[in-house]
């Protein structure tokens, strides 16, 4: 089962960057995959002091639907996982949080992308959301029995973290 | 919250599909987004007669690791997701077992990717894999305790799937 990488090259895509990845698989022969360059991203599944779930109405171009996700985006440079949902929650929502790290997980096959997952508990407002121009959210809490309910239906891109913050705070 | 498709263009980037969609957002700008034309996929959560969830252990070059994964693929043309998850799991497996359609979840807000997501019960072998040239799987066999723990590693790729089929056999 061993796969030996023999070389890789970065190109770019549109606005979106590829790493072309040679490897000797092994059954000995070359073969390449055009991997997505993605991440690291931060996504945080977070509870009001009430027990609603915080959640982030938007219109997603990938699946062309507004759908209610979990807050959460892109690590910066010289930041921490911990610091970017902090940011991140802080700009979407306006709200901050008591934060907790709940662990890694993968999202492709084809994909650098490591997602930091982490759950917020006592949150609240405390000022205006700072979005970027071409952001338009709008906040949305759900209780939790509503919550389970929307996972269920797959409306969202973020279904893992939801599950592993659930499963963390044991409310599944 | 409205936003307006303007136009779209698909285009190659090596071995990937591309969509360069332009939307008007609901400030009024005009905004290009390079969305991954990817999908659809079936995956599936499949337990054998003893209640065993059957992964597929397999090198991913995305993270560079081997990984036990959940069992899918992509729907071909003229195959419905049910059959695909049918000759996905028996290609990649050896195995049959009885599928139910669990539902649709959403991969990435920048892919087109529908996944539809199965469970497969009573699941046994009934004859060797037939793997393409550049898949090389091994067959795991994992408690159900041992992979509640799997899960919550976030070590795969298919954890929103997993979730999504635990959550419908009432097995959380």
């Amino acid at each position: 089962m061993d796969w030996k990488k023999i070389k890789e090259d970065s190109f770019q895509a549109g606005f979106r960057k590829l790493i072309k990845k040679t490897f000797q698989l092994p059954n000995g022969k070359i073969e390449d995959f055009d991997i997505k360059k993605e991440g690291p991203a931060v996504c945080i599944l977070a509870l009001s002091k009430d027990n609603n779930v915080v959640l982030a109405r938007q219109f997603r171009p990938g699946p062309e639907k507004t759908l209610l996700e979990l807050p959460g985006g892109l690590v910066d440079k010289n930041e921490t996982p911990l610091e970017a949902a902090k940011r991140e929650f802080l700009e979407e929502t306006g709200y901050i949080g008591d934060f907790q790290f709940v662990g890694e997980s993968l999202d492709c096959a084809y994909s650098t992308m490591i997602r930091y997952n982490f759950v917020a508990i006592n949150c609240h407002k405390i000022q205006k959301q700072k979005l970027e121009e071409n952001e338009f959210i709008e906040i949305v809490e759900m209780s939790l029995a509503e919550f389970r309910k929307h996972l269920k239906g797959g409306q969202l891109t973020d279904i893992e973290s939801a599950y592993l913050g659930l499963d963390y705070l044991k409310l599944l």
